[in-house]
């Protein structure tokens, strides 16, 4: 190992729309000390996720926003370097929220639960997409939020995108008699419909939306995953069946910057007319039920159910800028970033 | 009686914005006989709803649009004048979707369940208004859609209307801790809290409708009930509990007019961080649970515990313009018209 110092990310000023490198600092402290009940981990990947962007918005939110001066929060997987945890021993691979930085001193509690294990066979960056918080999102919004049923008519935005993609092939396997995505350019749209198996990919850059979803749609959708809002969401909803269920994922069109917000959708009166709803969610709210999905979503990722697709960039000071390419649609599938390789042989 | 005519009005140009006399041509008609099974209505009052404003766009939903040349589709109240149907007496009173006219034949069917005779005891005009359409759609929307729980803190606006009045009411007798309403000027807020017993009253014309729900609700609102939309649809998203549900009943403020529509609630992403939804009903789906509701709605009205109002105008021909009047809010609670006094003796 190269790395006798801990270099950090630590947030100097506030983006007010963009997430730029100026942002943060790049600083070194010294490797840190494990205490008692503790463990070391060189962070080897890191996962983004649009959420992200949102804590670093001064501003009330369902988490305290990151704070100027602190290492930027993030999830991230990598391998136990050195431990006095009894659960938690030297060579283990573990994913856990430990932000954009070499090196994270764990007590083993993290922000949803515990810090995980790898499972053995496990791609350990499955941690941080189809098997962490993107898939997790996919798996409670399109099950428990929208409710998706046998027959269902299911749109997806964002299909091409670490949540989306694992959505709309979670309503497949349950039975849903179409599945709709969208997203932005053909490369994206062959991959959604080629490799994730959705009946049909409407490339939202290219075509018009409004238009494609009626004819896609001609008695309405049932199910609208929305990752991204604006006018997308307002085309979505002069396409509802009756009694729709509207997953409200996010909103990334709006970039979740703290300037003036864009305007909200001025066709949300439909749902009085379809006696439908936009319901939001946040997967912390499911934690106890992680286990179970995560048995679920891995028997679906083994048996090649469900495929996923990563977008892997490189270098620690390359986080900003990676984080910026969720908002600019840079990224098919899941947003990783390559740290460093496990130092030490693995442990199972 | 007067009229030996069936004077009617009858459109024959769509309103773009606001609802004039214009829109409608007054004709007269010989009084209709009527056929086998059929009975012969004498309109007495009828009532106004802001969703008959919708009726005469000439655009897809829930009911096909009134056509030009047809007389305006309207709940109504009045007496049966003559008959050939077994189940409805000469001399009844009865409620139905008569239509801006003197007279109207019925098969005793109607878009919401049969014609309804007026119970005895019971005023006519409230089968328009707290037994009619605007009490169910407070009822449904408050237990069933919103489904307001004991210790719910609730918002409710237009709360000096017809519907907002009764919602909130009905909130309070469930027990919810804390029920603010919203209105428009001093004299309806002073009736919301001192007849209608609100906690609050917030007068949206002349008070900082965003500052004040922060005051009001410091840990946020488990219940909006919305009859208005806009501006305080967004301060309302802002001020949200976890967990919040929002019944949306209507979009007044919007003018339902065909124009271009005004910006949606651009806080909707507070849907989210909050874990909430925003639901639209109408009560037409509640259909066959009108008669237990109504039974609950007539105790609650006979025993005081709910109050309620009523604004009359006078004349047949006013009809356009005390439909406009729920758009500007002149109206006091139910906004009704009348067109004759029951010219027969009232048989029970």
């Amino acid at each position: 190992m190269s790395d006798d110092v801990n270099r950090q990310l630590v947030l100097i000023e506030r983006p007010v729309a963009e997430v730029e490198r100026r942002h943060f600092e790049l600083r070194s402290e010294p490797v840190p000390e494990p205490g008692d009940g503790e463990f070391l981990v060189r962070v080897c990947w890191l996962g983004f996720d649009p959420t992200q962007r949102g804590w670093l918005n001064d501003v009330p939110s369902y988490m305290p926003p990151v704070q100027i001066g602190e290492v930027m929060r993030s999830s991230g997987a990598g391998q136990v370097v050195a431990s006095n945890h009894p659960d938690y021993a030297v060579g283990e691979l573990v994913s856990g929220t430990f932000g954009w930085q070499d090196y994270a001193v764990s007590d083993g509690r993290g922000l949803a639960g515990q810090v995980a294990k790898v499972p053995p066979g496990v791609p350990p960056t499955w941690m941080l997409g189809p098997l962490g918080v993107t898939g997790l999102t996919a798996y409670f919004g399109m099950l428990d939020v929208a409710g998706v049923e046998e027959g269902d008519q299911v749109l997806v935005s964002g299909a091409a995108g670490a949540t989306g993609s694992v959505a709309g092939q979670i309503a497949r396997i349950k039975g849903a008699a179409k599945v709709v995505g969208l997203a932005g350019g053909p490369e994206k749209c062959a991959w959604v419909t080629d490799v994730a198996g959705y009946d049909v990919c409407i490339d939202y850059r290219n075509e018009d939306v409004g238009r494609r979803l009626g004819e896609e749609f001609p008695r309405g959708m049932d199910v609208y995953f929305d990752n991204v809002g604006g006018p997308i969401l307002d085309d979505a909803l002069m396409h509802l069946a009756l009694n729709a269920r509207i997953a409200l994922c996010g909103a990334i069109s709006t970039g979740y910057d703290v300037q003036e917000l864009p305007p909200g959708p001025k066709n949300y009166a439909q749902l009085i007319i379809k006696r439908s709803r936009i319901e939001g969610f946040l997967v912390l709210d499911f934690v106890p039920r992680f286990g179970e999905a995560i048995g679920e979503l891995a028997g679906w990722l083994t048996s090649g159910d469900i495929k996923v697709e990563e977008d892997v960039q490189e270098g620690l000071e390359n986080a900003p800028a990676t984080l910026a390419r969720l908002f600019t649609g840079a990224n098919l599938g899941k947003q990783l970033l390559t740290v460093a390789e496990p130092p030490l042989p693995i442990a199972a």
